[in-house]
């Protein structure tokens, strides 16, 4: 118990405060498993005055100065908690050619920068971890690349944005609209006021591109995944997928067929209602995986926060001190080592239900079923919902798998022809029966 | 990637020879994982005869004599499935002795000799990893000692019998019978010929010993936990679940309250049926844990089988053929460091459901209404349940919070009250607002 491993914090916000609450109330258990005594240094604030006072009461250095922490040689672990890509990227850099260890929750680096932050920390013999950069925390990184590492992993699918998740939720449980769970969501704080990233599918996005890059041992960007938000899915659709049998979730799906190669989308999905994933609610995360060897395989809990995601930081810090004391750090490879093969969309294929409003008279589906057949669009079923006062009536249409590229194509043409007033929502159908 | 790690085998039955395949299979990608090739160099078999030909197109060496393994000097990592407490444990014992690092997925001898084996590794400096002894391919062991390691854990709950779980699945879902369930699921090869460890819950709770030893870092044994099967769940049992809001499921319970200490369960429990467990059907395991940091978080997957299995096992192979190449076997520390405090029957509190056999007539409800006041216990509902020709009845009772040991003292009054003709089931009930 001699070693006393130091840490420079970077950031002190919700998540950095958590660590340091962690690390401190929880301080002689965490030594005693990580074999030294770990402890919180120098913590890198633009303004000290800003410190919350449940934080203030630690023992805990301050600086303004980056260079306070890199120079230190008593430091042996940078944490960068600061998030946003710019400057943390360039922290984070930083520390590893200055020999720190590095332990980051910031899934926005790792989806633009992962490859080349890998290999510098490799270059530079120190660890790289990033356990809390997806599902907060919920243990999914390092599953990923020790317990399921004999694996040949097919797929793996989450929920990994908590604001959507509660706002779906809340539409299904509810029958909340798309306006107002957005509302009630950021009045409970789960959203932003500005909430694109995660409405869009943005932040869902960089995080299936870390969890894709790692069990497909390649290296993905942002750029590599297929972006639809929940900005489209309205109220209706979600009453219409409950009397299908479905639930729909916001996904982030990344698939490796070893013949047509990666897809990684995020999109809404319908679930048929007894699928694992269609029972978590709320702002709870969960990530799906399929293994050769493991079969299916889920991971859930609090996506989000500042002592769930303090919990993953943390235990990334505790292994890392455990490298450091046993002189094994680097001990896990980058193992982004495939050739990255994307699927074109052409073959990229999914059932999916789209809803249209259309004119209400004879020769509609005609014209749209033969728009649908031009694309070698197959129809599953046709269901005529609410016939309005002006003529119009809404129509659901579920297909079998369709590719990407058809979708978009037929799309575009139900968009423009006469009888057709309005695509109103397309989403994906996760069932295997069609 | 000069390095081979080689492997000695112990026992070639369903998991040991789904290792050589998936070892086999996916050797490349493991290799590069790894940073060194991994190869089975000897197994240990009673009879090569036995041998099934999926196994034996494999390249690996065969052996009936233990010291071949033992005394040979390649051999680094000593793999145990051969099941069962002996000679397992004295295998395992050797190697240890022997310097080799010891992978097994034997719950039978970690839930009675699990603190004396971490103990032997730490001496000899080798390696002693067991993912495979719980929930099959669920990473559940190295995410409580590393993920979740700077929590402290509250609880951790989880189905951890495929058997059981398959069983109360079909007669939920099919509405088969105890005997019927039982005999479906021998017929599909999920139960065996004698399923006494399985129903009765010993199987759970060996996994919730080893579970719950490593959640509150101390030392428990199969002694330690209170086990009852599903053996007196009757198919009305489930289905009068189902009309109050809750789902049946067999459960390892363990919780560690600071003030009262330990508790640790295997039975049967009514679940809300919104509750994460209450989904986890079939053959399917999950573990949940709630930590101070972390809070609620669930792991799901298979809970057996050749494959899922032999995934943990190989995760764990890879995991110590890292340390060897890095030098750095034993950074783990087994962390059964807490004294062991278990809380006394008469403070360990749960809601409970039972169903009584009682003559209707007039005074019975007073009578076992005084018997349960007796012993302070609260009664939440009663419902009357069919009357049976015999001038019987069926009465439900469900109470809030009481001690195991008033329910158990209650029950034995219940047993011998005049107007009480059998007291046929009693089960727990997971519910916050009880």
């Amino acid at each position: 118990m001699g070693k006393t491993v130091k840490i420079g914090l970077l950031g002190c916000g919700t998540v950095g405060g958590g660590v340091i609450i962690v690390l401190n109330e929880n301080r002689d258990d965490i030594a005693r498993k990580a074999g030294c005594t770990i402890e919180v240094k120098t913590v890198l604030v633009r303004d000290k005055a800003n410190l919350k006072p449940e934080i203030k009461k630690y023992n805990v250095g301050y600086t303004d100065n980056l260079d306070d922490i890199l120079n230190d040689p008593e430091i042996d672990i940078v944490v960068e908690l600061i998030g946003r890509v710019h400057p943390a990227k360039e922290y984070i850099e930083a520390a590893l050619k200055h020999g720190k260890h590095v332990v980051t929750a910031n899934k926005d680096v790792l989806a633009e920068y992962g490859k080349a932050l890998f290999t510098l920390a490799e270059e530079n013999h120190v660890d790289f971890q990033f356990e809390g950069a997806v599902g907060g925390g919920i243990p999914i990184i390092r599953p990923l690349r020790s317990c399921l590492a004999a694996n040949k992993i097919s797929s793996i699918m989450g929920i990994v944005n908590g604001t959507t998740n509660y706002m779906l939720t809340r539409m299904t449980e509810a029958g909340l609209s798309y306006e107002n769970a957005l509302a009630e969501a950021q009045a409970k704080g789960y959203a932003e006021s500005d909430p694109t990233a995660d409405v869009e599918g943005i932040d869902a996005a960089r995080k299936i591109t870390v969890l894709a890059s790692l069990a497909f041992n390649t290296a993905l960007t942002l750029k590599d995944v297929h972006i639809e938000g929940i900005d489209n899915v309205d109220a209706c659709d979600i009453s219409y997928a409950r009397d299908l049998g479905y639930v729909v979730k916001l996904l982030g799906v990344a698939k490796n067929d070893p013949e047509n190669g990666i897809t990684a989308n995020v999109y809404p999905v319908m679930l048929p209602k007894n699928h694992p994933l269609a029972s978590v609610n709320d702002v709870y995360n969960a990530i799906y995986v399929n293994g050769d060897a493991v079969g299916d395989a889920m991971f859930m809990g609090r996506g989000a926060g500042r002592l769930p995601t303090a919990s993953a930081v943390c235990g990334d810090i505790i292994d890392t001190a455990r490298n450091i004391c046993n002189n094994c750090c680097g001990r896990i490879k980058g193992n982004l080592f495939e050739e990255k093969k994307m699927c074109p969309p052409e073959k990229e294929m999914a059932p999916c239900y789209f809803r249209l409003l259309v004119n209400d008279r004879p020769g509609v589906l005609a014209a749209i079923a033969s728009t649908l057949a031009a694309q070698q669009m197959s129809i599953a079923s046709v269901i005529q919902k609410n016939v309005l006062e002006n003529g119009l009536a809404e129509l659901i249409i579920i297909t079998y798998k369709v590719s990407r590229l058809s979708l978009e194509l037929s799309m575009r043409t139900l968009q423009v022809l006469p009888v057709v007033k309005k695509v109103c929502s397309v989403l994906r159908v996760e069932d295997p029966n069609l």
